[in-house]
This record gives C-alpha cells, structure tokens and sequence, in this order.
C-alpha cells in the first residue's frame, strides 16, 4: 500500500485526467475546480460526517430555493465568492463607479417609471429623494441609460419576499438627455438575508450576523458601456462595517439628509419629513473581449 | 485604487476574518473552504456568466434530488470528492479490506435475510452465489457482523429507480459463528450513474462516460470494528478503468465463475447456468477518537 498522502494525490490526478477530453475552458475550469476541492479536503482531514452534513446542507439548500428565494446566491454571497468575482470581472478604469453584489432579489418584471417617479409603490418607508447623473469617465453625459433599482421596504423585506405578485420598491428609468435622473423610493433600512434556511445555520453556528447595512440596489446599463451591478449605502448604518456579504466600499457610502416636511428640490409638495440622497455614477466602456 | 490582485486578497481575509468567532472546527473548515474557493476562482478568472452557471447547475442538481435520487452525492462521486473522503478517513491497517465510494442507492429499510438466502427478490439477471468470510486482521473471525448489499439489475437500475416502493437486489444479513456468509444475488451489471440531470450534462460535456463498472456493494458493521464500505467489481468488466466515479481498486476485483445448470455448492439445485463470487473480508478496528 502506498502512502496515504500519495494516495489521495494519485485520486486528485485521475479526477483531473478524466477531464481531459473536455473543451479547453471546461477543462482548465473543472481541473482547478477538483484540485482546490481535493486540498480543501486533504487540508482539512474532512471527517466522513462533514462530508455528509456538507451534502444535506446543500440538498437543503436546493430544496428551500425556488422562483424567489436564491439560497445558492446567499451561500455565495456570505463565503464572499459573489463579491470575488465582481472584483475579477470588475473594469480597470479607476474612474468608474465600483460594483457590488447583485443579490437575489431582482426581477425582470419590475414597472417602467417616469423621471422623477416613485418606485415605492406602496412599500413601508420614510419618503427619499434620489438624484444624480450618469457620466462616462471623460466626464459626457450618457443619455438614455437605463437604471433599474430596488430596495427593501422599513421592515426590512422585499416585495418578493411577501405573498402575492405585487411589485413595490422596485423600477426602472432612463436617464435624460443631459445625464440626470431623480426619483423617489423610501429611505433603505437595515436587514437580515434570508435566514431561516442552511446559509442562516451556517452564519448562526459562525457566530456570524445575518444584517446587512442598509442600501439601494442599482443597475445602469447602455449600450458600449460595461453593466455596472451596485448599491448605494447610507453613511452612519451601524452594520457598514459587517456587511453579511462583504458588499460594502468607501466609494458606495451616501448621506442621507433629513428635510422637512415641505417643498421638496424636484418642486412637488410633501406632507411628512422626508430624506435626499445624491449618486453620480461613472460608467466604464464596455471591453469587447 | 490598490490593483486588482491585492483587491482579491483583501476579499479572502475579510472573509476568512469573517469566521474569527466560530467554534475551532467550523472556522477551521470554513476557512480552508474560503481559501481554496478563492483561489480556484482567482486562478481560472472565473466570468460572472461562469459564476451564473454555477449557481444554476447547484439549484437544478437541488430540484433534481429527491429522497431516492441524490445528485449532490453523484457530483461529489464524479469530482473523485467521495473517493478522496474515503481514502482521508480509510483505517491505517493495510490488512483491511479497501474501502470504496457508498453511492446514493442506499435505503435503510432493505429485507433481512437468512443465511443463504436470496436478496434477488424479483430483480431481473442471471443468478450470482456469493460467499466468504469476515474476519479481524488478525485472521479470528467476527461472528454476528452485518452483511448490507445492493445491487442494480441487469438492466443497470436499482430497485429505487423504479416506481412503486419494491425492495429487490438489496438485503442483509449476519455472519455465522465461524465467521463464514453466503447468499444468492444476481451477476452485477455495468450502469450507467443517472445521467439526466446536471451532472449527466457535465460528464457529456466533457466527454466523460458515465458508466460503471459491474459491482455489487457492501457494508459491513460490528461492533468494535471501523464500518467497511465497498464493493466487489466483476473482473474483465471494460470499464474498470473508466469508472465514472473512480471506486475501483484492484483488491476488490473478483471473479464471476459461470457454471452450468445443477447442484450448486450450497446444495440448493439450480435450473439454469449461474455464477459464483468468492470474498473474503477483513475488519479492522475502530479507532476511537
């Protein structure tokens, strides 16, 4: 008999060579793939049962996820492979607005607002003005981007997250001709993920929060520019600094000023205090590989 | 902006940070998975596309699972994870019968059955006598240990694939006194692991086959002793050296021996040809922790 840790190397080795038939990209995907798997496990001395407990974990897993709840997402997102690879895939241009984590939470079918819109649509929440412009790195504006948001409502859930199919906290606007674009949506509030499944467990049993410092998802796509996936962050959030899935950047952080009731900067009336928040984003060219 | 790969190492360690407070063991399991995780995406750049396929392959493989069909299990098999387990965990005593991958075809509620007896039970496939002892390393025999097999059929499905609740080609039973077992099964057929689900499109992909070779598998149970988990692979089977799941070890090779029609050698008379297996196993002691 061989030694144990030549062995284990020799099953490493034939895992990798079965996948030598496969096209080029799989193949340097899936060798990479076994040889990190097979070191985690060597590394570790993984015990029969954590094997086991790690197959139940993921079964459950898939069990819980369905059309609107993503637990496969969430698992990624506290082991911080999302933001990793934002960070890989993310533009060189210094310039540019930086990226976070998508989440699981966007819908494809969320309402078309006009400028100056409210997205709240009914969600919970003190009244926020958010304004800014759209800009490339030389500084042009880019009309006719398109910026789609969503937001969790004060409690701290998103529409997806209730019974029923309605839309709330969410939409989409395009940006006008001179590179703004403002609307209305609540102020974000803080929230736990999802934790009531495996990824809850595992933060539970870590001794790891499930709380997410408060913020303001944000897409902006147009066409020759790179997608830019983020959020914006409320300056102050007690749980800036341990964000469950390591979202969070400097550059992301906004005020959120407090108003009074009043004349709001767009010219429309409001009957309660309300809050403002600017973002001016950077779009980066688009890299054709 | 600090570059890009002092970015992803600072992505790894808030991380890995992230795990500080967890229990000893669980932080360091996490962080070893973080690590390599990390690492694996940092080495093959992995695309947000790549990353999106990968959270769709770990949702439909939890959809596909079922409490009869397992694709986590088959992915671990297919990625030689299961086998790297086995062998981590495998007792030192290189007297010991070699250990092989469990498979998702276990169930607990397989029929008893007495010395001799037949664990066919309606399973289609040519009638295979299997015999042998079970004894400790140092040759005693070790009366009253469990025998659990299962077997696919000769069309290469297990009783579970079927519809309906049938239990066939599975049982168990104990040894005898002077450490000796026998029971009639039917000749093991090559299969191929199911394969219309995700896994299946990964091993297509890449060109892998899914087939296994003929076996018949074993677990073995007695108090004091580590638990065996193993098959016997029918020698001569082609695709001993392509299993999909990398279980084959040359000691756990045996002969099927064909003979006519007649008496066989437990006495019982056979109205047509059969097979024989002999296979003698040997226990090694369970190491206490």
């Amino acid at each position: 008999m061989t030694d144990r840790h030549t062995r284990e190397r020799l099953v490493t080795a034939e895992v990798e060579a079965s996948f030598a038939d496969a096209p080029p990209r799989l193949r340097e995907v899936m060798s990479s793939l076994v040889r990190h798997l097979h070191a985690f496990a060597g590394e570790v001395r993984l015990t029969e049962e954590e094997w086991q407990r790690g197959i139940d974990f993921l079964t459950r897993a898939g069990h819980i996820t369905t059309a609107t709840r993503q637990e496969f997402i969430l698992l990624s997102d506290v082991l911080g492979l999302s933001m990793l690879t934002i960070g890989i895939n993310a533009p060189e241009d210094e310039k540019a607005t930086e990226s976070t984590v998508f989440g699981p939470f966007f819908v494809d079918d969320a309402p078309r607002i006009p400028q100056g819109g409210d997205i709240a649509q009914g969600a919970k929440g003190a009244p926020c003005h958010v304004s800014g412009t759209v800009r490339n790195t030389s500084g042009a504006a880019v009309p006719g981007a398109r910026i789609d948001v969503w937001e969790a409502d004060e409690d701290g859930f998103y529409d997806v997250q209730y019974e029923g199919d309605r839309r709330a906290g969410r939409g989409w606007l395009t940006v006008n001709d001179d590179g703004s674009y403002h609307f209305w949506s609540v102020l974000p509030s803080p929230y736990p993920i999802p934790h009531d499944g495996p990824v809850g467990e595992l933060l539970e049993a870590a001794h790891r929060s499930p709380m997410r410092p408060a913020h303001l998802h944000f897409r902006v796509t147009a066409p020759g520019y790179a997608t830019l996936v983020t959020h914006i962050f409320v300056s102050g959030d007690p749980h800036l600094s341990s964000d469950a899935v390591f979202g969070v950047k400097d550059s992301l952080i906004v005020d959120a000023t407090e108003h009074p009731a009043g004349r709001a900067p767009d010219g429309s009336d409001r009957d309660r205090p309300y809050y403002s928040m600017t973002f001016d984003i950077v779009l980066a060219q688009e890299i054709r590989p």
